[in-house]
């Protein structure tokens, strides 16, 4: 764990560091993942098999053994401890009424100029969402991807899912089952995003890619995409939590350990103004992290990335937050609001003492997959945009021609473009 | 050029090497630019100066040698044609108007468990356009960049452009006095895309890149996606025309050319349900085509991309249109409207005889950047909301907290998160 303040000499080429600090994968994994699409690409299932068996330990044979049916699906949700049943549907209700809220709506109206302009916006026919297996096996992440592609109308949905020695994860069943996902694939990995994007013989190609997955999987969606639409490209998850010293420090530990518990390279970053509270928060983290079945994890994530930035006036706060652009922000302060508008860059914002980052998680609604590593700077969470896209559409009658066509002819004659030219004048002449 | 018939007993086959035929770039240029990457991201301005002295014969020396300044715009400006001034000023206003109007909403609400839940936009913090010298050095590409990110709102657009020995295109700077931008480097290719993405000493770097280029820019900005955001990856340009025989046959002709003068890779397609009409319009394409300045390039094309596609009712031609998903589609006839309802993959539709594609390029309003390449099944064109990024947001208090946190707590454990479920529980007891 680092601590800086901001009135030390050298804070600014210390904060840089921490801003501009890396902590995803690099060229090996490039060449290795380009390496495994190519033969995919080249020979289909038969790589998928060989792979799958080489990295998974799981032998794809039969028809029977390259899926998982809706049968299990529906078995594993009718398993569901109740409580956990109810949470699983609490949490896709509000999901998907926040993603409905978001359907982006059509355009068509005519200007003054006569001509008729808008914009109608459509479903992909298909997507496809990765589901880990393993540490990262997330029913929470299958509602997350799979509703909003629902919302948005998509036809057809494919899960692919990693199923280490044959192991499936009974929760991301369910939660399939809950969403009405018919369609799951027993192949992961790099391999299986190629499957997804290429397509195979069993496999048939999606339009779109999304979901979570480790190195590999994240790097052969940045290589294929343009053949398919993905996601944004995701690193390690992070949380910067700016808090002041009415909070209770055990809340803020308990916030700061969430992030750090998903992953060794997840990054739990605190700012306050009160150098005492961030010795109790401190205090807090080695008490709580001792009790914790993922103190492993959390401990090595917040030893080797957690960062104590102390300010000396919040009003420094928000400039900070800006250039670390993170993927959530907590403002547990007593003027949140004050603070959300000087904010430019975060993907989610949590306002208030009462809103832990884990309720966006999981039941508040909006998306939990959200822009890592400083792309909040340019890019959104998941939403119901991700599977869709817009044609825009002009109408004209002559008269309209007649109006805003002759500045089309002199600018396609100025770029050297007579054809261009020559379309718009045979109509007018 | 190719003709095919959906009677032909072999027309599936054939019509499948159209629809997955590529004309872009592979292997090789991935390998250049990601070399070029490197060194801009290693060496900086030092790596631009010698690649823009090999590569434009340009030599980057002094202050004033690395930039054009807005006295060369302005003067570019004032020296313009009245007729091409006016026609310039036409299209930025409606390119403007049709933006604006695209520029979506935020919303923030509370729920019935009394959870308040929103989305913010905002723009970019700063924008990148690359403008092309030679062939395709287009002052309407500049607008319908440029114009979308001022409408976002982006406070810093700098543009980067290749001045070949030093030529400059007086349109192109005219087009960048008319929008205001006051950031103009003189590099251009895979370098000036890396500059724009990694900074250098002189380029401060941007949060997006926009804009056309040839093959190693298009695969300078997709090796860089997720460093910084990105347009759709650009191919060659296609037209899809789908034409009755009540259609003047040189109009068709004059539309099918306005797409194949711009590259010979370009791509234009007919669909028509009359051999005869298809004849004449092939007739006319000669005849105009013999009288083109852009002959050379036109005639390539539509010899080696050029398609015919004859249907036995039109009927058959929303599903081609689909399976093509090209970037512009013309629907000239009878009843545009109900084709366009059976469209679900298309950048761009003209509706009617009386809407060349042409109109959209340069006066219409709606962006002339377009997915290409088949693209449109997944991708949209370029719009205000590329500039843009969504920041989502949650606010609870006890009482709301009180009402969906337990299902939190439920899910997190279930999830072996139990730090997740603790910084929900803290704040419950």
């Amino acid at each position: 764990m680092l601590t800086l303040k901001t009135s030390d000499t050298d804070f600014e080429a210390k904060f840089a560091r921490v801003v501009n600090g890396r902590r995803e994968s690099g060229a090996d994994t490039a060449r290795t993942v380009s390496e495994i699409l190519t033969k995919v690409r080249d020979r289909g299932d038969e790589a998928l098999a060989e792979m799958t068996a080489r990295y998974d330990g799981y032998h794809l044979t039969d028809d029977e053994s390259w899926r998982i049916g809706p049968e299990a699906c529906h078995a594993a949700f009718a398993a569901l401890d109740p409580v956990l049943r109810e949470a699983l549907e609490l949490a896709a209700d509000r999901i998907r009424a926040y993603h409905t809220d978001q359907l982006p709506g059509d355009r068509d109206f005519t200007d003054t100029a006569g001509v008729r302009l808008g914009a109608r916006w459509r479903a992909v026919d298909a997507a496809g969402l990765y589901v880990p297996g393993g540490r990262a096996a997330y029913p929470s992440s299958l509602l997350m991807n799979a509703i909003p592609a629902k919302v948005a109308g998509v036809e057809r949905l494919a899960v692919v899912t990693p199923t280490p020695k044959g192991a499936v994860n009974p929760l991301v069943l369910a939660a399939a089952h809950l969403v009405g996902i018919e369609e799951i694939w027993r192949v992961g990995g790099a391999q299986a995003i190629g499957a997804l994007a290429y397509g195979t013989r069993r496999i048939k190609p999606v339009d779109v890619i999304t979901g979570p997955g480790n190195a590999y999987v994240a790097e052969a969606k940045r290589q294929l995409y343009g053949v398919v639409g993905i996601d944004m490209v995701a690193g390690p998850s992070e949380i910067l939590v700016i808090a002041d010293s009415k909070n209770d420090p055990d809340w803020i530990a308990a916030d700061l350990l969430s992030q750090a518990e998903h992953d060794p390279t997840s990054q739990s970053i605190l700012i306050t103004d009160d150098p005492a509270f961030a010795e109790q928060v401190e205090d807090r983290i080695d008490v709580q992290c001792s009790m914790l079945s993922t103190q492993r994890t959390a401990r090595k994530s917040w030893d080797d990335h957690g960062v104590m930035l102390i300010v000396s006036d919040f009003a420094e706060a928000p400039a900070l937050a800006n250039r670390l652009a993170a993927e959530h922000v907590e403002l547990a302060i007593d003027d949140p609001e004050a603070m959300f508008a000087e904010l430019r860059h975060a993907g989610s914002v949590f306002l208030g003492r009462y809103t832990p980052e884990a309720v966006g998680d999981y039941v508040a609604g909006p998306n939990h997959v959200l822009p890592t590593g400083r792309r909040a700077r340019f890019a959104s969470g998941l939403s119901v945009l991700d599977f869709m896209k817009r044609t825009s559409f002009i109408s004209m009658d002559r008269a309209a021609l007649g109006k805003i066509g002759p500045a089309a002819i002199a600018l396609a004659e100025a770029e050297g473009l007579p054809a261009h030219a020559h379309s718009v004048k045979v109509r007018l002449s």
